[in-house]
């Protein structure tokens, strides 16, 4: 559009935070082949994650909801939930759950790594954020790829290990392990993780790079 | 989330069209200091665009809104679009002859480039899309941005100079010169565009790559 | 520079192929602590991958060498490789069995996979790539890494079972199979290989995308 | 490769400056059409950017560059330089003027803009420039789109009018007046560069990011 001022984005990001939470294709009807396999180790998880961005909000962190989908009118994000809730799918109880707040941000991702395509690096760096905690589905491949890219670009990450879950829980495991020695992620569970002082993050919100 | 067939896009991509049209920045509320300036070149433009959008959906072309803002829950585009539409603000009338219709794909930019930190390649690449027609404001900024892009990306470039304008009247038609010169655009005016018939946009949906 | 015909890259890359070989990391001294280890698993592959180069270069398949380093003057490619065979490196004999020919094309990548922030994507699109054979170390780093992002951008993947080590060889099988479950990979040892016809390659250069 | 220090890129960036010196496609035989044109331009326009490049060096800001070419091991950095030195080429007085030096760094550009599909970004982010000083040509083609997406990335940009030239001198200052206008770049002649003190760019190297 017309000039202004480049140090912003074009529209807002007002957080500022050294620690962000993703939330990795949570919001999902589950009708898939394979949902129904799914949905007993999700829904717990949902749980978990549930207590955890309750947690980072009190904490100031921002939340950003990174999901499946595609750019089309017809198919926005608020329209994706509202089908989750309405529809009476297995994703259900957990889109309850975890239903986005209005802080929270989204970026829809085309494929399996949050970071190929999409805004969210950009929007992480506008954030702040150094430290990115990770959880959702499925560990073994979105959360696998978004942990790969957030590590190539130096990101710490923590991956609580109840948070995260696969079809298959032995190659869950193997892939918490896996990322705990090749991408250094702490991969302790959710209540494991210390979260800051408020105050500690907030810094002043100073012109980055 | 979940392993799926790889081939298609985490959401949907229905179109196949080796032409696209690309709508910049035109849904604004023109609230900024020069929206005064910018209405009375962009208002006229807004007609043109309709016409050319219009004849594009005939021949199955797909419209992407490639429009600023960012990825917050609470500033998504059909928030934006109704702000436009209801709060009584400089593009009312804009955003009432280019609302977006159900058919119609949006890729939100953080940025000047509609290329940059976005899904729009891709988008594009799934599409089948090797000419963009661009149409929006402003001539000189997010335009010229967006097709030096697409440029180096090896699209041809559609730039129809009744459909782009600038703040300034005489730098847009310098621009328009020089995406002419440099990036090989035509920029004759929408009616000279000579889109293809239906049928021979409409190739079976081919593997790409 | 000055405007040129643009679907040159600024450079030249005359070769077209629907098959890549891509070599990772296979330039190295190995001069690190676990080099060692490597080593007795690195050279018996490096044999195998002398032989697939070659049976590549004999149907035409362009190989190109992506490995590490990092755009300084001083430490370009072909030092790295004298470096390798005059100072008496444990990867000497690796390298002399890879050493790079002249009509091989290198990517020097800054990081774990061979994509990010490299020019291979627009390389292999330019070769009219669409299937990549990944050879080279470590299998559960780089090679995963490159092999993630390249499904990700819809390349088929050949990646011979018997011509990727890792420091553990347990987690060299695993990676394998994960590779083989999840990015679609034919993880075949090299010798299963078919290697098209010449001529079937060799289609004309056309205008690419 | 094997594992190493992530906070490593996979070679050596040691500099650490909050300022860079890009010069763009400085190294070039200019043996294409206009480039006899082009000539008279470049070459006081080389003298300058010696000088300004010896600045740079003494202050202890790096340099870097960027140069069309492309990865084909054939037609690495320093054969060009060879070839435009010792093949009689319109070239030979500039390239002897700005021949890179053992510190200096270089990054192969496939494209107009020296960001799209390089490691520029990245080495720019390892040395901690912030400001970005570009020499070079053509004013209106490469440096124009490299500086658009230093831009849109947050760079200042310093792009001294008198070290910048292209084919048409008319359109090279209205394309530095566009520059000055829409990138905020700061286009006086080189002399009237301030150069920080050493020890002011020399701060430790901290962690990034």
């Amino acid at each position: 559009m017309a000039k202004r001022k480049n140090s912003d984005l074009h529209g807002n990001a007002p957080d500022n935070s050294s620690i962000a939470l993703l939330l990795i294709d949570v919001i999902n009807d589950l009708e898939f082949e394979g949902g129904e396999i799914l949905l007993p180790h999700a829904l717990p998880a949902a749980k978990r994650i549930a207590l955890l961005k309750e947690r980072c909000r009190s904490a100031g962190i921002p939340v950003i909801y990174v999901n499946d989908n595609f750019g089309k009118w017809q198919s926005d994000f608020k329209k994706l939930i509202t089908h989750c809730l309405k529809d009476q799918t297995r994703g259900q109880k957990i889109v309850e759950l975890l239903k986005p707040g209005k802080h929270d941000y989204f970026v829809l991702k085309p494929k399996h790594s949050g970071f190929f395509s999409t805004t969210l690096n950009l929007l992480l760096e506008h954030l702040g954020a150094k430290t990115l905690i990770l959880a959702g589905w499925t560990g073994d491949i979105c959360i696998l790829f978004t942990a790969g890219d957030a590590y190539m670009r130096d990101y710490q990450l923590i991956i609580p290990g109840d948070c995260v879950v696969s079809q298959d829980e032995k190659e869950n495991q193997r892939v918490l392990k896996f990322m705990e020695r090749v991408l250094d992620a702490d991969t302790s569970s959710s209540d494991q993780i210390e979260l800051p002082e408020t105050h500690h993050l907030m810094k002043k919100f100073a012109t980055r790079r």
